[in-house]
């Protein structure tokens, strides 16, 4: 083996408050230690970029440990081996691993997932076949299990886990109604997706509207970004109404000590009392016994058509930071990828 | 049959804003109609006051329709059979009916259920062997699924609900922590119930002293009071922990436009998240079929001392309002049950 090489690094510069900005993050190089017994050498060629990152930046306890200050940001993503020291893999094999934010990694075999670039183009493992593809199916299947002609609403609706689940509700037998955020967006879940209804939340009459594309009310609200869609959806939920938890995107970068406003709690526990909701939160990896059904239902439903899925690739590590800002605004279409490495 | 019997009855006169004033209750006098066939005239025993019936005063939408401002107050009661156009049932006999807060009252067989005087007190199909055992067992059973060593907290824990919650609780396997109003229950539900602790919630150190009481944190809320009690408790939540929903009643009287307050949802909904717990409101009504299982063990319990309960009578359908007033304020110390005759 030559001369380790130097991985380039996007670590933690400070925590935000509130939204991120570039300033938050910093590029680095750091040359790798040498791999060990059972450790391979990784090229990373794709980075996902997931809500979920945002909380990592917070101190606040969570289901998951923080990043530290100058630690790699973290994150899945999709690598070629290019040294091994574990017998299961071989130089030029594709795995997927959790590398984070960096060109370079060293990660042991155990930790990794070989992936069949033949069965299926490989970054769909950080998306429809990954971690966001799982969260939906995990979601609706053990949560909001939608019963045939039920209406399923979804937010973030031409994202990676909002795609997901209206298309896979209606696999289910149920109605999606998806929100997205502009014009493009919504013809894209209609048409392309085969929603049978959008809704623009940015629509000045976006609580009209769903409504009337809900006229039986919504049983199934797999709630991705809280904020101004919850309080839409929550008069429009119907007895026995389940509502996964999956994220909160629209509160990951608030203010948390805004006074004067209303406390919509009461009213909230009120509803939960008089409709008999359930509301459940849930990280995808609860239900890891699934997994081999997802893989395979999900395969089957991308080959048949009825499952599809829009990527949204930005080139080159460096311009990860802008990218994942943005996607906390929605501004990204589709499932956000970074190509580290062609 | 002679004459028609007048029935004494408590009318609701008013719809309450905030905490209902003995004026919004009507005591009148009404000749009851001819009794048809398959049904029965009444002469109602027990009257039982329980929180939920502040809802059904309200003009709300709740998960069942408002009483009507000059109608009987509903409740559930327990009844003698004065005269009977109905084969399976004889004068004499003893029945559970809802006939609500009056003295007499026709109704048809198909509505009641024929109680044995010689299994259990009659009254006892009010409280523990009635919809708030049930409701305390269903909430366990099919939502808070207490684990052996789990802790179980509950308030209101010397009430109807509460005190069935700790003590199943317990039979389950898990820890139980009471919560309650002043030192006499406290001691009641500690000493006389058996929980493992009881906590006081107007103490100036409740928070403090509910987090001692729950050194593994509380893997099951069973929520019947909400308001501060729902504060002291949120913070101590486990991962996965379960909040069965049966009650609010420290909210039932609230002025639900207060300002000002921060708004807590946010948090809450995070929360949800992170721990991912689950929140799921509930009517015992939803678990009928376990109607059967419920009496049956629920009997057992009581017979081998390890189901208890206390029972508070008022004499007299006048002292009704007053009574229904005071529990809400939880002047009362057991199940709240009206003797409307001897």
């Amino acid at each position: 083996m030559p001369g380790n090489p130097v991985s380039t690094r996007i670590v933690l510069a400070s925590r935000p408050s509130g939204k991120p900005v570039v300033g938050n993050f910093r590029l680095e190089d750091e040359p790798l230690r040498d791999i060990a017994e059972g450790e391979v050498l990784l090229q990373i060629l794709y980075l996902s970029l997931d809500p979920y990152m945002r909380g990592r930046m917070d101190e606040a306890k969570s289901y998951a440990k923080p990043v530290e200050i100058g630690g790699v940001m973290e994150g899945g993503t999709v690598a070629r081996v290019l040294h091994s020291r574990n017998a299961a893999f071989n130089p030029g094999d594709i795995v997927l691993s959790h590398s984070g934010w960096q060109s370079h990694a060293v990660a042991h075999g155990s930790d990794l997932r070989k992936l069949d670039p033949d069965q299926a183009p490989v970054k769909t493992a950080l998306g429809i076949l990954g971690m966001p593809g799982f969260t939906a199916y995990a979601g609706l299947r053990n949560i909001g299990k939608p019963k045939a002609g039920e209406t399923v609403v979804v937010a973030a609706a031409s994202g990676a886990v909002g795609s997901a689940v209206g298309q896979i509700a209606r696999i289910f037998g149920a109605r999606a109604i998806g929100i997205a955020g502009g014009r493009e967006k919504c013809d894209y879940v209609r048409d392309q997706l085969g929603f049978d209804a959008a809704i623009d939340h940015r629509s000045s009459n976006f609580a009209a509207e769903l409504k009337a594309a809900c006229p039986d009310g919504i049983d199934v609200y797999f709630e991705n970004v809280g904020g101004h869609v919850w309080s839409a959806v929550f008069p429009l939920l119907n007895d026995f109404a389940r509502i996964p938890v999956c994220g909160l995107i629209a509160h990951y970068n608030e203010d948390r000590s805004a006074p004067g406003a209303q406390d919509q709690l009461p009213a909230v526990m009120r509803a939960i009392l008089r409709k008999s909701l359930t509301i459940r939160g849930f990280i995808q990896r609860e239900f890891s016994d699934q997994r081999a059904d997802f893989y395979r239902e999900a395969t089957a439903w991308i080959a048949d058509g009825r499952l599809k899925y829009k990527e949204d690739i930005i080139e080159g590590l460096d311009n990860a930071p802008d990218a994942f800002i943005g996607l906390l605004d929605g501004q990204n279409f589709g499932k956000l990828i970074v190509r580290v490495a062609a």
